[in-house]
């Protein structure tokens, strides 16, 4: 008997498939590897981080040294990510080496850089809200004035995420302290109209080097301090005219910008009836969580196929409702501290739920699973979503059941 | 940058899940146990089969061999299988030190030993075929001559899986030549009655220790050499009483042993409109494949749930029709041996289609995979799942499309 390591271990099959970064997002690409027999090869932070744990070929290092990238992707047909933070400047040398990065480095600075990726979408004549970069607190006054005034959206145009490096600011002082937070991060920072939007969408699309395009239906997605929190599929009450101009929009950014794995386009749905572009992400997104279970393919399954250039797979939703509620590190008594003990609750009172646990640490307010319920009534598909993702989080005592 | 080892792993969450052998079974309750947070050792044949490729936490040794038994369960809190050949005295070893085996040595002899299984089905008036234990082909002929003659079937009783170790004999000198090559295994052999059946049955149940059950709707399964080539959710045309009455045996069965995990119950539908039970397999099955794509649950989640006592999930079919076809490795032209090559024609023909490939060495007869269709016209679904397993075979030429 011995323990094997990973580099005794060859699969057979197919192409390799690097990818840089183990979190959640990685590892629900290696759920969907092990179907598609494609051997996946990660770099992860540490030994212990959620993709990790179920990727035997792991590589632990740091994605910001380009030797350590060139070393996993030896030998990989392709190169896909689980984050947007590799240096640009690292994929180009990868890319020059001869190891197809997907996203490539000119479609991926545009999920960097908001600054890029706003003065992009403006050419393209993409509608966004109106925005300006600036470069202190009086210049984003000065763009406030000219609009409709303040409260306006302050970001760093690099390295936020989830609601970091966002700042609404509603006086000039607000602003200045802003730019003391953002100054720290020596970014620069993008003043945006704070749009009153009636709610916020998202459009999914998988796209592969040869321009196959898959289009997810557009989803609505409710956020809770810039981290999102439901999402439901489809968007109920979506306009059909405005469904069709949202998978219209991300289909032609994908296009426009070379994206190769799933792009997804966050927007605002305004009260006029109107969708503006928010952010782009270039790899499976939270968004699109609903359709491990909802879809006929899984938007990880398409980020693969995509990115290994093969034929996607239909985005169709199975049902006519599904919801998606994260699991988010509670802060209320022992179940949200043990995933695993909400088990015999949740599972016992809804045989038909889906739950994704990723394997981290329970710490207030950090993603740590996703519950997924599907049906013919919405009002009950979310009721129960919304129960078990509570249930996790520990908001739920014993009494209220 | 250093290469991890799967000691160093010691994923967050809840508690380990040991899985004797390394198959493609162990392979996708891995796969589950992605989703469920649950972190799996595995104890493989090598470094290099199905499961190792995608379990970290492998451990290569003799599934024979106690102390390496004891080493894989030690802090897990339930022991189960990939197949049925671990000895029963091993099992019973690891239960008495506290290790619960799920399912337990005493359920599962009756997947392991044909003659036990016949005799406490017999007890239970549970329908089989008639059968007796034989010594020689002498008494294999005159229990056919008891019953309505020869042809009849001759079955090891232990170690015979996929067709292997079970004979149709048709005269004296087939009973002989089976006996001489049964000899050789040295084990016991039942002579069977050989069903006139109109189609083979499979009634499948996850069961916990708590005694939860979930059935899954019988399915039709055809077999081609005695191996499980295509199967069809739920069964076409099955008269409602006798899916209950398959249901019914199948929970009794499960009930009456103690089986914990998933129980397989193989029958056949006789031309008089009976089921009789051919075969018990305590562990997913291959019958039970089509459930990763049309049930609720898959047997593999479900299985995993009943082995760690956790609720179960509904085993009810998302659609009208799943049709399963298992990729069996080819004998023509170079798609059969890279399955990979296969993708580019089968994806694009069919964007609804599931694949899982199980990163298995192809060679002829070998199960490497299974595609899975499912929709509203089954004569469509089995076409679109025939077509692409053909493919994968190598079966089909170019110019056949």
């Amino acid at each position: 008997m011995s323990a094997s390591t990973p580099s005794s271990r060859t699969p057979v099959g197919g192409p390799h498939l690097a990818v840089i970064g183990g979190g959640q997002l990685a590892r629900m690409m290696a759920q969907a590897a092990v179907a598609l027999g494609v051997p996946v090869r990660l770099l992860a932070e540490g030994p212990q981080v959620s993709a990790a744990q179920v990727v035997p070929d792991t590589t632990v290092g740091d994605y910001r040294d380009l030797e350590t990238l060139r070393t996993v992707a030896a030998g990989c047909a392709a190169v896909t990510f689980d984050h947007e933070h590799v240096p640009t400047g690292h994929l180009h040398a990868l890319a020059a080496e001869g190891h197809p990065c997907r996203p490539g480095p000119e479609a991926l600075v545009h999920a960097q850089d908001k600054g890029v990726m706003r003065a992009r979408l403006d050419e393209l004549g993409v509608p966004s809200p109106r925005h300006r970069l600036v470069e202190n607190a009086e210049e984003a006054v000065r763009f406030a004035e000219s609009i409709d005034g303040l409260p306006i959206v302050l970001k760093t145009t690099r390295g936020g995420y989830d609601g970091k490096g966002v700042w609404v600011v509603a006086s000039a002082g607000d602003c200045a302290d802003a730019f003391a937070a953002a100054g720290s991060t020596g970014v620069e920072v993008l003043a945006e109209e704070r749009v009153d939007f009636r709610r916020e969408l998202s459009a999914l699309v998988a796209r592969s080097p040869s321009g196959h395009l898959a289009a997810y239906p557009v989803v609505e997605s409710v956020q809770r301090d810039g981290i999102c929190w439901e999402v439901t599929a489809p968007a109920p009450d979506l306009d059909a005219d405005l469904a069709v101009e949202a998978q219209r929009i991300a289909m032609r950014v994908a296009a426009e910008l070379d994206v190769t794995g799933i792009l997804a386009v966050e927007m605002f749905e305004t009260r006029e009836g109107r969708v503006l572009v928010n952010e782009l992400a270039m790899r499976p997104h939270n968004t699109g969580h609903w359709s491990m279970d909802g879809a006929v393919t899984s938007q990880f399954e398409n980020h693969l196929r995509a990115v290994l250039d093969l034929p996607l797979g239909s985005p169709a939703c199975r049902e006519p409702w599904t919801v998606m509620v994260n699991i988010l590190g509670g802060e209320h008594g022992e179940l949200s501290e043990d995933l695993y003990a909400g088990y015999p609750h949740v599972l016992a009172r809804d045989p038909r739920l889906r739950v994704h646990l990723y394997g981290k640490e329970v710490k207030p307010g950090r993603k740590v699973g996703h519950v997924t319920a599907y049906g013919d009534d919405l009002e009950e598909v979310r009721e129960r979503a919304r129960h078990a993702a509570a249930w996790f989080r520990g908001d739920l005592g014993m009494e209220s059941e």
